[in-house]
């Protein structure tokens, strides 16, 4: 059997950042820059005020105090916006605005609060120094400086950076798209009417509410009958014409494991991964262009830990990010429990201010008991017990940690 | 002045969690339950095949090994999906795949590798125990049992259980819908030709996209010029009719603030706050439908934190969550930075693996320096002076966390 690492360095080593292209900075939260971002403009864009209050030339205030101010004449108001260039006379001042441009000549604001408000004439109580509450053109940003690199995952704070630097567009590699198909015969939507034999469908209806909160693009979810016909079909072409393609169940030994049947044929490698739950896998690629593809098991707790293992690294490398870097954490066992040993057992806990403790049955159909777990925790192979204690690495089940 | 943490306080208990009503349930991740949900059916729904296989009775098999197997007729394949109840006569198999239902008569299940995989006869080599390899109908989920509680996050684990339990509805705090309005003349679109005096507006970008990492809804994006009958006709009604409306601008000591010239006469308390940045703060209902509106400062910084202080635990709370768990930390600083005292400095700071730095100048206009900080500190108002070592508590940035 193959490790769980294993397979996974598989899967990564046939991925690759998808091709940068230019996204509106106003969709680019997220994303990884593919290249430097240089300031289209100054910031500040022209001398301005950090202050409401008075402009004026510092040598007229000289020896200004509350209890000796100086009164000065108001030549005009400036407000923010103000596309004017003012020219400020010796021995005069214009009312300011915060953000608006300094007049030609001033030197130097004098806040509100240090005038009578006057409009017409204002009386100033400070001495204000050279350069006080003036923010010069370019001292937070040079135009044609580079502001981001290639590289960088866009925060909020870069977002705000760019947009200012007046950068409309940045280019990034994109948010992988994706497609889902669950099959088997015995499917059906939620909501169904349930005969004898049939069970709802949902993995399709997780695998999508974590792709979407993996930030990347869900363009067609189905399903499909156990029919060599229909995956035949599937991947000629790949509907939506996604970045990578999921799918569930048909993967093991069964005689209706129709996805392994048709795709072993066709560019997808099926093995038997040393892990528990989730041992039958299947990645590769499909159809004229190509698709990565992989093959999840149709138990929806193989399906949630596949995801978590396989999917969302992928989606990560995709993306142009750390492939690995998910949130693992260590913590040590609060009691200790059976493991199967000879294979990574992915125990489902909830994660508690005094250790793990799984989640409840641990069988891969039992869905009860895994909606309670808050992460994965990976029991190495050679472990087949785990004492209260032991350490072990675990994976933030997405969408589980904000609590 | 008013101290943030009372300001904060102020806004949330002006709200409520927002009126529950029913999601899709493949629209309900992150979502808090307002009523139990519970389950349409049992699950498993039908006593069934954990393994691919065949169906036997187990008293059929007794003794049955390797070395002495024992041969029974092969009367029907049954796949995953097969809605017919078939009856298991003494001393035959049936093949039966994995989530198949079990027949009628049959106890236990062989799995293939214990035999020849005959179609018409099949080898067994194992003496199988009753009830081997069989998923008991409800022996995860009972119908009617309550399967999630009111007041739960839905995470990805219930999101699935909901669905296998047949729930297409739940009962929850929608996300919340919001609308952000820019005022300013000085503002121009990101990607403008700009004139003298004007700057992008870079907040309504930023603003947008924090917006919808926090998983609320964007209803309307917009811009005012400073003008009193725009701002008078931006509430009456609010557009795109949002659970919160967001402003940013015109609530400071100037001429032209027009936010604060108009809201103040209609139900909006404009306040300075003991913070830095972000001290001109303004919070109340406004327009037909009492909308809620926090109105922030201009200066991208303040709005940067105001977003992180303010709106995102007004947005938790209108979703329903515990407002103010949004992740934050303690660290200590890495190095000693002057404070402003007597205010609450959110200082923009970097988390490195030795404590914190801050990121930059920390002017309210410096946006260069914001964007590589990582969290805000909260430096707390009777410090003067951080030192070496200090440990503050930070929150941090949206959008920045997830490496």
């Amino acid at each position: 059997m193959r490790s769980l690492t294993e397979h996974r360095d598989l899967i990564l080593a046939d991925l690759a950042p998808l091709p940068a292209r230019p996204v509106r900075v106003t969709e680019s939260l997220g994303l990884v820059l593919a290249a430097d971002v240089m300031a289209r403009v100054d910031l500040p864009g022209f001398d301005n005020s950090a202050m409401d209050g008075y402009a004026v030339r510092a040598a007229d205030l000289a020896g200004a105090s509350a209890t000796s101010p100086v009164a000065l004449p108001v030549d005009a108001d400036i407000a923010a916006g103000d596309t004017t260039r003012h020219s400020l006379a010796p021995g005069h001042a214009m009312r300011i605005m915060t953000g608006a441009p300094l007049p030609d000549g001033a030197d130097a604001i004098v806040p509100v609060e240090e005038s009578d408000g006057g409009t017409g004439e204002a009386m100033l109580t400070l001495a204000a120094e050279v350069g006080r509450h003036v923010r010069s053109r370019g001292e937070d940003v040079r135009a044609g400086s580079v502001v981001l690199r290639a590289g960088q995952r866009i925060g909020p704070g870069h977002l705000a950076l760019a947009a200012a630097a007046n950068v409309d567009q940045v280019m990034a590699h994109p948010r992988p798209r994706v497609a889902i198909f669950s099959t088997g015969d015995e499917l059906r939507p939620v909501g169904s009417e349930l005969s004898f034999g049939q069970i709802v469908d949902s993995n399709g209806v997780m695998l999508a509410a974590l792709v979407r909160a993996a930030d990347a693009e869900l363009v067609s979810l189905g399903h499909l009958d156990d029919d060599v016909d229909a995956v035949r079909a599937l991947v000629h072409p790949v509907p939506g014409d996604p970045d990578l393609l999921l799918t569930t169940g048909g993967v093991s030994m069964g005689a209706y494991d129709t996805v392994k049947e048709v795709l072993s044929r066709g560019g997808v490698e099926f093995v038997k991964v040393a892990m528990r739950p989730g041992m039958p896998q299947g990645a590769g690629r499909v159809g004229p262009d190509r698709t990565p593809i992989l093959t999840l098991p149709g138990n929806p707790v193989s399906s949630l830990v596949s995801f978590h293992v396989f999917v969302l690294p992928a989606l990560r490398r995709l993306a142009g990010l750390d492939p690995w870097a998910v949130g693992s954490f260590e913590a040590a066992a609060a009691v200790g429990w059976p493991s199967i040993g000879g294979r990574v057992d992915c125990t489902r806990v909830v994660v508690g201010t005094d250790g793990l403790r799984p989640s409840g049955g641990q069988g891969s159909h039992q869905l009860g008991a895994m909606a309670e777990a808050t992460a994965l925790a990976l029991v190495p192979a050679e472990v087949d017990r785990v004492v209260a204690g032991r350490v072990l690495t675990c994976l933030p089940l997405l969408g589980t940690t904000r609590g």
